[in-house]
């Protein structure tokens, strides 16, 4: 497609009044391997897909805790993910040494964004490319939060972003009414089903996807791997007799070609993320 | 359109004595969704529309409280808006703190103006692309401020920024005459009037519309959404019985059209705003 | 018209010795509405056009007072114009702390143009694009300075800048000669007449006007709605007869049209302006 | 092979979300001889090719010992990798004096990709053009990561980087399975076998590879060369019966192919890597 | 005319070893309204000619006392005369105050030199646009000097800059030889011949040339307006008889066409100058 | 031959992960006149072509002390060496202040080869254009270090470096296994025979070179021209038999050749070398 | 000529190794009004040509003193030369405050190589544009060096620079045996001879030469233009037989030619130099 001379430079307004290096940073959380989040109102689950570059490398770590409250499952470049995460560690720790109280979710998601919004208004800077997706639980319940490469974050019910998050994002919206009252194993189990959508006739495995949980009386931790294969398990038969969904498969691939253009998506995507 | 060499740059002027990055910035407050302000001796009503990523997320926050005698309503970059909301809570922290009396608004409006007016005139910089509705109450009466990212601020008895903004304006020419000795409640209704103007079809609801109020013994606050659709409930036959208003949704249409060069609309504003 | 490679980036010289940026910004003060001062032995008056956005907002103020004895009216850059004159307000006070005496006139001007001298000279800033009349009075007497972008002022008997200013320049000439020895309240009506030249056809009202005053025993103010409108009613009826003069009409449509290469005027001048 | 004008830039994002100049930097570290690395439970072993300039130099030096618990090889600019060991000392150093325990290593590993991340978004800064393979033992056992210019890390059971690490990489998958059991000899080894394989036709020689072991009781340290002259002895009559592998020189030679595009791999290795 | 890569930036050579932005830089003074000076044993004479920019405003100044002992007249950009006087003035306050003595004349030069040539050699700078004569009377006698953009200065018996200032060189030529020796009110008189040279067709008066004087007894300062119009009447009877010189026409006349490159003349000049 | 655009920004990586620039830095060591360096187990000898400017001039100085125990030779840009050759003077000094010991050779070497390292990764730097042959001694005995403008530095036996150092590089090759434990005269001999072959048909004189050895209980020190013809003296008889290699000097030609793209060898290589 | 696009950046490397800028640097040394230098054994004699804007400057000073025991003559840059010689002026000062005893003259020659050296290696400043000779007398004899653009510094028995320079060359390097023992004021006279080849049909006078001596028992000094005259006397009828030389005026005049591309050599000289 042709772009025009206003999309090399952070600081350069297109004529119709559009930042388009902020947009294509943007465009690198889709690349990124897909990650899920969905709450009730005690827990959040976070879930996401793990890429293993070979048999010989554990998968890249995408989960992170933050605090015992916190925790955040990103999609993207990987390296600015981590840093990002290293900087919400150390405002959770400054705070709770200053006000012997956890930082409010909400707060840390505003700090977050502003640190993002920084990196849109400098020439020799370059817009984060990572979207994280911030699971807590504070004073005023669970939350769950989508911190974009723009600077803006909103609060979800439920959400997916990375590779082939539509599909995953059309079985949350068919189920996200009941999300409110799931009990914390239900909530699991809409996480898995809702990663297995973003699979593309792969076959899902407890070793192919990480389960994170907060919830009221349950610190910000990762589910062990036994834990996983047992819930995929339970619900596997079922999943077999639905059948890959034609529909959405053909809709992801074209989405995957669209990803093309400037490059095959399995290199491109390689190197940088996963 | 062909655009010349001279508008890449914020510090480049054209021949003819422009600055288009600045003239550039300001168009992505046309792309952003509507907000509209009014006000009469005693109170100033801010209202926008609330537009939603999907049905997961709740809306994205348009409206701020700045102070208890200031809000600000902002259409445009939302990161851009917010960080510069926050700059006015501090402002106001500090000046309460420092002369134990609220900050006054038209001393809080040129501050913001003059930090806007900085970022027109630094190479490493970009103009802010976000407007601002600032709405305050302070000893010299109720107050409504347009800021716009050249830097510049108007004071107005009515006024609507964003997308499909125009209807919204020429529904309070029409009736701006009576503000002044408006009632507060006829002052919301106006509001909300407002708001429908800029809906291009879409039928009001209380869900997809903010409306924020402050006035004499009546610090600034968000409506909370039943007492909205009450008040749409009330008006919302006699709207039906004047039908979609053909004239102005051709001249919206065309506005629109504008929009799009550069992107389709649709995906342009999305990225950055809502 | 064609333009060379050195007129985008201010620090370049041309072969001819010229700086195009600085002249492009001396253009942006042709694109504001006009701006008037005069002045007698005792008194300086200073006039300009309001231009409103709109019936709902109040039009964007112009003349500044800066202290007791000092006032300014802008044309161009509102922004940079008022940014400028808080920084004359900012010395007049430093000045008058330090020295318990009023800032001479002339000393300000010069710390003023010095301010805009450093903006042509760094390649990571621009020059101001505004033009700012001052009107002040010192021990030395009644003055009037034109300040301009490339870091310039001259002193003046009466003058005028922004758009159609030529019409205004023509009436000062042809009755300068008498301003000397003005009483302060023909100094007034002079003002208004001038403005009245720049205005191509619209009818005169004080609401489309602001005149200003500084002079022995007055300290700088405007002039109230009321007491303008009564001074244009003593004269309005001669000056129907008068008609429009055809040939200055002409005059100024050449202008605004050579002003239009770059873009329609009308859009041109609205956004960074009034 | 066309590229597009986002890719000379490291604060650029391409419309499809890719910073090009931190994938050509990985590119770097295909260029650079081969290092692999591979672990048991309680040992990790190093191996790197030595290419000397000619007959008259030592070769480069590749391998570094960062403390006595850690070591690195690496693969792409040898002056950038010698400058990120230095680094990695020093904070070894730092750490075991305030502590008085050794830096565990997956701390150090993150510090590493840190460092390596901030510069991808600096525009007067270039990413690193190295890949690093870090070998380490500490309370949690031995470990074995792979630091990568994009400023992400993973860890391995084994890897391999640099030209012609295919093939090793395939050796490496056929046996790692045992490698968590095998015993210190063992695994070394298995180091030499992965790094005859990168050889394509050359003979294996004491002389053209480095060992180096870190594993309980045995700090970090490079094996002499009789050592490892005595192990290739052992096997070396077996390899021979194998013969060359022709579809891994095949493969090994397409890679070089693509490696040439932008000039005479040769020539271009040379200058900068050994 | 066509001109090279290499006259765009102020640090870049061209291949023939010439600064291409310090010469146009140089043009400048070219452009400015014509300066002269002269000196004998005991006194320097300055004069200008001075360009109002209509009947309304006084004109601009273009000589300027920098200390009792020192004065300067100016050719080119005025702001950047104004600012560098300015500089002068302010060294000659220092050195006074730190040594009870006057500052030397030839070392304020040197001092005003140096600063002129950092100009020369920072990429984020330009060269100042300016021409400065300076005369000034020390313990060593009566000096005049000029100071060039480039970082030059010479001493001077007589010398003339700024547009059509070749004729006015031309005069000095015929007479210096008697300079040395003349009297003060000769000095004042031929000075004010020379200025006469560069008005093409244009007749003296007091109100278009200012005329400065320092000398032994006699601090810097400009002469009254009267004092001028008397000398000039002396001898213009005289001028009359010889009829405007035609050769000298001529030549001033192509002078004129060479500056035209690039843009009108009069337009040119007028904005940055006078 | 046809280069890319990624070649003129030493922070540009290239698609193929080559940084141009240092490649390019390296040829200009290429362009330098010759450098040599040999040793055995207790002495070092570096020696170098003189190349005069003129008659008039002394030749200028290519070999630099810079401590008793060490000292350098180089080719390429003459005042790159000496500027990292007084860095290495200073490194020296300060150590043996600090620790009342001679600074390791070694360590001196990495410490040069980091700050070039530096040059290769800052925008607004370049690499520096220069090899250095470092010859020292110390407690582990003699060294010969070869430091390359990418910030790589290498051990060798013996080494040439500059313009026709292929042949003394095949001289030094055919020798390099005796010098181990050759005698210190022997050594030196070698190093005037490699000398000689870079020469391409002119005689060999004491004038044109320089010879510098340092050894057990040797200081670094330069020999005088006198003795240096005793030893051309001794041999030179069995040279003229050999007469010139015609191999050699076609191969040579052919370098100096390839060396002329982008302007003639003989104008290219005075102006900043020799 | 057809040049590349690795010569308008002092930090880009050429293909072929190298620095175009640099080399650019160079030529305004050629450009400049030659300037001479030759010594004996205790005295060296700088002289240079005296090139008057007008009659009714003095030249240009060429010649500068920097202490009582050196001295300088430049080509090239005047204005940079100034700069160079103030600094060599305070390092000498500095110098003998703090040891009480004079700057050796080579230590000095380095400090000013190493400051041109800095200004070749950053991208926001430009090489120095002169060529300096440095005459001086201590504790080691009397001392000639030639600084150049480059960083480069060279010592000499005589030397000659800038415009025309070639033809005194030859005539020094004709005589240059006979300096070492020559007599004070013999050097002085085949300075001046030096200097009368460079003037091409000029005829030589005292006025349009400089001839500074610096010897044992004779500080730095310009001989007086009385003492000059009087030695051009005693041999210009020796002169005037020998007639002018015309090959040598061939030599120059091509080598004039050479010096055009770019721009005629007369107006290309003129601004920036004499």
């Amino acid at each position: 497609m042709f772009r025009n001379q206003y999309d090399t430079d952070v600081t350069t307004w297109s004529p119709a009044g559009r930042l388009f290096q902020v947009e294509y940073a943007m465009e690198a959380v889709k690349q990124g391997s897909a990650a899920i989040g969905l709450r009730s109102k005690t827990h959040v689950v976070l879930g996401c897909v793990n890429k293993a570059n070979s048999e010989l490398s554990s998968h890249q770590k995408k989960i992170f805790k933050v605090d015992d409250h916190i925790g955040v499952a990103i999609a993207g470049l990987t390296a600015d993910g981590r840093v990002l995460s290293r900087y919400m560690r150390n405002e959770c720790i400054n705070y709770s040494f200053t006000y012997e109280s956890p930082l409010p979710v909400g707060r840390l998601v505003v700090q977050l964004a502003d640190k993002a919004q920084v990196c849109t208004q400098r020439s020799w800077k370059r817009p984060y490319g990572v979207g994280l997706l911030v699971a807590g639980l504070d004073e005023s319940g669970a939350h769950l939060y989508y911190n974009c490469p723009s600077g803006n974050y909103f609060e979800y019910q439920a959400f997916a972003i990375g590779s082939r998050s539509q599909a995953a994002k059309t079985y949350l919206e068919r189920r996200f009414e009941n999300f409110t009252d799931s009990s914390r194993d239900d909530l699991v189990k809409d996480a898995i089903m809702a990663i297995r959508e973003t699979l593309q006739g792969e076959t899902l495995k407890s070793s192919i996807c990480t389960i994170a949980v907060v919830g009221v009386g349950e610190p910000f931790h990762i589910l062990d791997q036994g834990t996983v294969q047992q819930i995929i398990d339970t619900f596997e038969i079922v999943a077999e007799q639905e059948g890959p969904d034609a529909a959405i498969g053909q809709e992801a691939a074209a989405e995957g070609a669209a990803a093309d253009q400037g490059g095959s998506t399995d290199e491109g995507v390689a190197p940088m993320e996963s």
